[in-house]
């Protein structure tokens, strides 16, 4: 507890002055003023993040956490559970759509098992996985909370533990994804609690439920939600009753990110429910969240409100794994080489506007 | 005027079977089907374009065509006329943002000078500048029309003769963006007579007009309207009448990468009015286009919703160059990569759907 403690203390304001300074040679670079709309904001917000009037973003990094859910009992996914672990050897060996987005923008993937309900055989040591099991998945929630507070704690912390390990690496930027069968209903559980929308509206048909399986999430959302009765006013207890490993570590890696002043792109619903953990943890966080895209999964846009953010593009995904969050870092990224290596009027002698 | 005629003859029909093909392939890779959205959709129109099931982009190219405009002469925008051609030596020298967006997805650009009313002095042989130069910039087409009809021929096939040759060099797209003070005036006075809107509704204020000069160029607009009488029969006659050099060049590369069968990404206001002269010419030109982004500027949404093409993204830029292009080319890349690079359920082992 005393780490996520100290991990929130150290999230600071943005850079003013780097923000200034940042939009003042965004205004002086051979463009109209603006012309670039969104790139030159992000660009100034990474400034500000970053406190660098001229950030530069080589080093990327995708830490994509993976868990299981004891709710996938109910039939709340299309997919069953062992698509966990055999996703994550997809990971591990390159083939799934996350590695495939990660080499195009020249990003590494972590892949971290949180609470997988299976071992993950790792042949040899593999520097893009690390262990960090809590349980063999969190219990069923319809029956009693997910997991102990201690464990919410840990993953949490977890998750700052990992973010930590792979700023050493180098790591200018960070995405944050997920992959865990039946994840998307502790996230519409946590959406609804926290937003105070009605489960219907926050609930979706995940990796592609019918109508019937999408009632029968509902119904079961509404009967964690009744049973575990979360303590509003306390996010760990949130995160304990309705959540997951692999939320509790992506808030962890949230927190732990602003606090190193480094730039968060978050992936889409699945992360997104993390992220409202995180806000509920501390407000700050939010100055160095960039979300990705709108995801297809209903209750996206509640989380995107409640946060204040808007997201880069929709492209009508909903595959989660940071696949949103590897097209968003590239945007990102050019935002700041804008910034870093467009001619200015004077340097170019072009006139400037009449 | 042949050249015209045989390169639309050359245009083909998207190849069914290559799309069918790729959207069976998407359907085996390891994600639940469809959740990659808009991406899996790019590729299957890549496919069909390409008439290649798994189609790779690695040569990108962007061709940037500069040209000036007598209507400048009106006060219809904010910067001075000399910024054309300071603008082309930035291309050149790699310091405007269309160099850097170009760099940051690994593409090259060939800058074409369509009809710039300065000579453009080139130290050296430079492989990325072509002259295509028509005239020092169109008449005032409030006073007359632009151009001549043959010289409106002329620009259509110089597009189409740069495009024949940047394809010698390597092509697997091309993203089309443009250069021109002034040329938002043509191609609202387009995109109104084409699509029939009122001048008022597709007028934006281009660079940075104030609210002066922005009544000044829709009543310009309305003026050169009134006085060309443009042939809604003959988008030559349109291109002609109030059109631009650089205009005309876009279209004959539009045309020309459709004869080719390669996907054309295009960029924002002005490249979409050289769209709406390209689609006039032939509507099947509709399938090979890709529309990059939703342009701050008044008026695209009304090119977008006439071509029936949705944008990729909404980024608030209105820059042209290509910008928006660059963006776009490296999405449509990534689409490809997911196509051709993800492991199926069955390679990768993983369960597929209960």
């Amino acid at each position: 507890m005393d780490k996520i403690k100290e991990t929130i203390e150290e999230i600071g304001a943005l850079d003013g002055d780097a923000m200034e300074s940042a939009r003042a040679r965004q205004d002086t670079l051979t463009k109209p003023q603006r012309s670039l709309g969104v790139l030159e904001d992000l660009s100034v917000k990474i400034a500000g993040i970053t406190r660098n009037h001229m950030p530069e973003i080589k080093d990327k990094v995708i830490i994509t956490m993976g868990g299981d859910h004891g709710v996938a009992d109910e039939g709340v996914s299309a997919y069953p559970r062992e698509v966990t672990p055999q996703m994550v050897y997809n990971f591990l060996s390159g083939g799934a759509a996350i590695n495939v987005l990660a080499r195009h923008i020249g990003a590494r993937v972590v892949v971290v098992d949180m609470g997988v309900a299976a071992d993950i055989e790792v042949k040899r040591a593999n520097a893009n996985f690390i262990d960090n099991k809590i349980a063999y998945g969190t219990t069923n929630m319809t029956k009693g909370p997910a997991m102990s507070y201690e464990d919410a704690v840990r993953s949490i912390e977890a998750g700052i533990e990992v973010l930590g390990s792979e700023k050493e690496r180098g790591m200018d930027i960070v995405g944050v994804g997920d992959m865990g069968i039946g994840n998307t209903t502790p996230s519409s559980a946590i959406v609804a609690f926290i937003t105070g929308e009605p489960v219907e509206k926050v609930t979706g048909r995940g990796t592609g439920l019918d109508g019937e399986g999408l009632k029968r999430k509902i119904e079961r959302i509404k009967k964690a939600l009744e049973l575990n009765k979360p303590n509003r006013e306390d996010a760990i207890d949130i995160l304990a009753k309705i959540g997951g490993f692999e939320i509790g570590g992506m808030t962890g890696v949230m927190l732990a990110a602003a606090s190193h002043r480094i730039p968060v792109v978050v992936d889409g619903f699945i992360s997104g429910a993390a992220a409202l953990i995180a806000y509920e943890l501390s407000p700050k966080i939010r100055d160095y969240l960039i979300a990705s895209h709108l995801s297809v999964e209903a209750g996206h846009r509640a989380i995107l409100d409640h946060l204040g953010i808007k997201p880069l593009f929709n492209l009508n995904m909903r595959l989660g794994e940071g696949t949103g969050a590897a097209l968003g870092i590239s945007i990102v990224e050019a935002s700041c080489k804008i910034l870093r290596e467009m001619a200015t009027f004077e340097e170019a002698g072009v006139s400037e506007k009449e």
